[in-house]
């Protein structure tokens, strides 16, 4: 028997199969192990739904009708709360005028002087669909500009899904991967010695403002680290290459190293960028501007209007208003009612990383029994974390919805305290 | 002074820029060569419009202001005409829910049903945004299943704009090449030859169910051929690959290549699926379940039920009415109407391909200059042809249009005959 049919149907009246159980049996039999990739609920402790039917603003509801506040936030692309009316009705008002029509609408032209104009580094920009896309263009311009090949990489960070960087290797050759140099993050000797003695052949040097990998603690690049990569990029005659994919919008929008003073080459966003809707850009210095005109890249839908004109929406109001503030202390507000209330059922935990995006790990819990109970429990109590990746806070995450959600939290903390006790 | 700055604006009153050319001063300031990828109007003759305003059913209207009869379709997404009602009511029902809620909509699981059931090699369903996006799933999934390396793939055939299959090799490093084999599309000589000794350590065959190259005659695959590409796939255990994405939901819902009797093993398919949202899908069999369970794809945006309800609509027109027969017979005849014409004002071309995506060429015109000055006639009249691709006809192609159209390439016909004359 298949673990996802194993799971317990919560809140389902005995002997009657959920909506959620029922679709999983349905999806089973036509999607390969039934659901694929990150929002795969297979990869979560039992309780999780996987298939949800409604949302707005912080909540969502998932297929059996239940109702949480949501701190995944799509993973990531949620940043203003889902249904927001200002970004709804510029996706409506682009609808209206049709979309695909062998050229891009105007919208296009404005969106990249948007990101010209907010974003440092950016003389220019080009938009694509996924992220992967943006860092894939990323590395081919900085190999097609320099005529070099080694692309310096994190060990174990999340650059995409493509053979190149797919954290499996199910389907992956050694040659997919060739020309990629790892190093370990945040140390600038590991850099120094991986690419020792080729540094005439180093393309670029790809690296995310925070390190996040699944169920480690969260590490910011430092301030050191950020110099480092620029003076080495600088020196080495290579592109700086940064994955803001993730942390791109929530931050800050200069870039999240903007506080550093260190400015990318190159850079990927997508996710929060369009509030949900289907977008990556890539932004460069002119010096990559002849090496971006020489690959070739497109997609069919990656003229389309309406996400554009959606990022066009978020970005004014991200500029605009408070929101990125908001965001920060509504995510600190969390954290520290999460932490209070573990050290008040006698719990060791660590919440790390940027406010906006946190990550809670218990303390002394390799099996990872603790995080998995305590997810699995605030599932139950209407609040939808993940046990090993970063949480992603929105503009519509209001205090009292923080609250509400402490509210829950604590519920799920007492459940666990009396579980082990 | 670069080309697009230099290209007529027709229909602008003398002295004033217009729009076009205006948002192309502006693209150039902040989009690497102004505009990059397949939409790019500088690949074009000069006369064609870069930016679009609106669209509706089969007509668009440029920044300009200017109408075109279209048949490029967005280059294949626009297959019902775009702001097809029924298809906007699901996409509308869809955004009322909400969107990108961490984990996906029922209608995820309804759309690989419904793919499941009508395609015959279908026994499973993924879903991803580009069609380069399924091609590549294809070739992992195939690798991944067989442990095998090669792949087939046919000289000059798209395959979408990775780093292993894009046109250009800008950036493009040989190792991202690695293992792929080239032959000759239509020769199972060609085929034999460029595998013999490899056999054993073949993964997929991947095969586009019509040659379309740029500026040359569309050829089917034959019967022979797909019969033969089958024997060997059986024989050597690879994976048939089919490229669906140009093709596919336009000839055959069964797959271009059912009438031959033959079915691939694994199939990619974007474009039309949706009538333009973002949308792409790899379709297998059982036996390649497993592999494709063990390669880790996943998108931002890849579980967004938008596409998803908008790509059920589509199927559901395509499915229970005769859209691709009326495609096809209007097709039909656009490309008699053209011939005639040709043949009345003397010139000898050839339409090559599917009704429903044919190519017209001018016979004896190495250089293109016929092709590209009665491709330049045409914009100018309002009708949007490529000169050197091929083009998509939609079921918004009612016989008025198509009539309409033939007046209008009557007098490119004719202009271009007093030009050369």
């Amino acid at each position: 028997m298949r673990k996802f049919i194993e799971q317990t149907d919560r809140g389902c009246a005995a002997g009657k199969e959920s909506a959620d159980s029922s679709l999983r049996n349905r999806a089973n039999r036509v999607i390969p192990n039934g659901m694929y990739g990150h929002m795969s609920a297979q990869r979560l402790p039992s309780g999780y739904p996987q298939f949800m039917d409604h949302g707005t603003g912080c909540r969502v509801w998932d297929a059996n009708g239940k109702e949480y506040i949501d701190f995944m936030c799509g993973w990531g692309p949620i940043i203003l709360g889902r249904k927001d009316p200002l970004v709804d009705k510029a996706v409506q008002d682009e609808i209206a005028h049709g979309d695909l029509m062998n050229g891009p609408r105007p919208v296009m032209v404005r969106l990249a002087e948007e990101l010209v104009d907010m974003i440092p580094h950016a003389d220019w920009s080009m938009f694509a669909k996924n992220g992967t896309d943006a860092t894939t263009c990323c590395i081919s311009i900085a190999r097609a500009t320099t005529g070099r090949r080694k692309i310096l990489v994190a060990r174990g960070a999340y650059h995409g899904s493509a053979p190149w960087c797919s954290p499996s290797i199910g389907g992956v050759l050694p040659e997919d991967r060739a020309h990629l140099v790892y190093y370990d993050y945040n140390s600038m000797s590991s850099i120094r010695q991986a690419i020792a003695g080729s540094e005439d052949d180093l393309a670029g040097i790809l690296v995310s403002p925070v390190e996040q990998r699944l169920g480690v603690r969260q590490s910011y690049g430092t301030k050191e680290f950020a110099e480092g990569v620029r003076a080495l990029a600088d020196s080495t005659g290579a592109a700086l290459i940064m994955d803001e994919v993730r942390c791109g919008f929530r931050i800050d929008l200069s870039g999240t190293w903007a506080s550093y003073g260190v400015q990318p080459d190159l850079a990927a966003w997508s996710k929060a960028m369009g509030n949900g809707q289907p977008i990556a850009a890539v932004t460069g210095r002119n010096w990559l501007r002849n090496g971006a005109s020489k690959i070739y890249v497109t997609g069919s839908f990656w003229y389309s209007g309406i996400p554009m004109a959606a990022s066009l929406a978020t970005l004014k109001i991200l500029r605009e208003t408070d929101a990125i503030q908001l965001i920060r202390q509504a995510g600190a507000r969390f954290s520290a009612g999460l932490q209070s209330q573990a050290e008040s059922f006698g719990f060791d935990i660590e919440i790390s990383g940027p406010a906006q995006m946190p990550l809670l790990l218990f303390s002394n819990d390799d099996d990872q029994q603790l995080g998995s109970s305590f997810s699995q429990l605030c599932i139950e109590n209407g609040v939808y974390i993940h046990p090993a990746h970063n949480w992603f806070i929105s503009a519509a995450h209001q205090f009292t919805d923080i609250d509400d959600a402490l509210d829950k939290t604590n519920n799920a903390f007492r459940d666990l305290a009396n579980s082990v006790s």
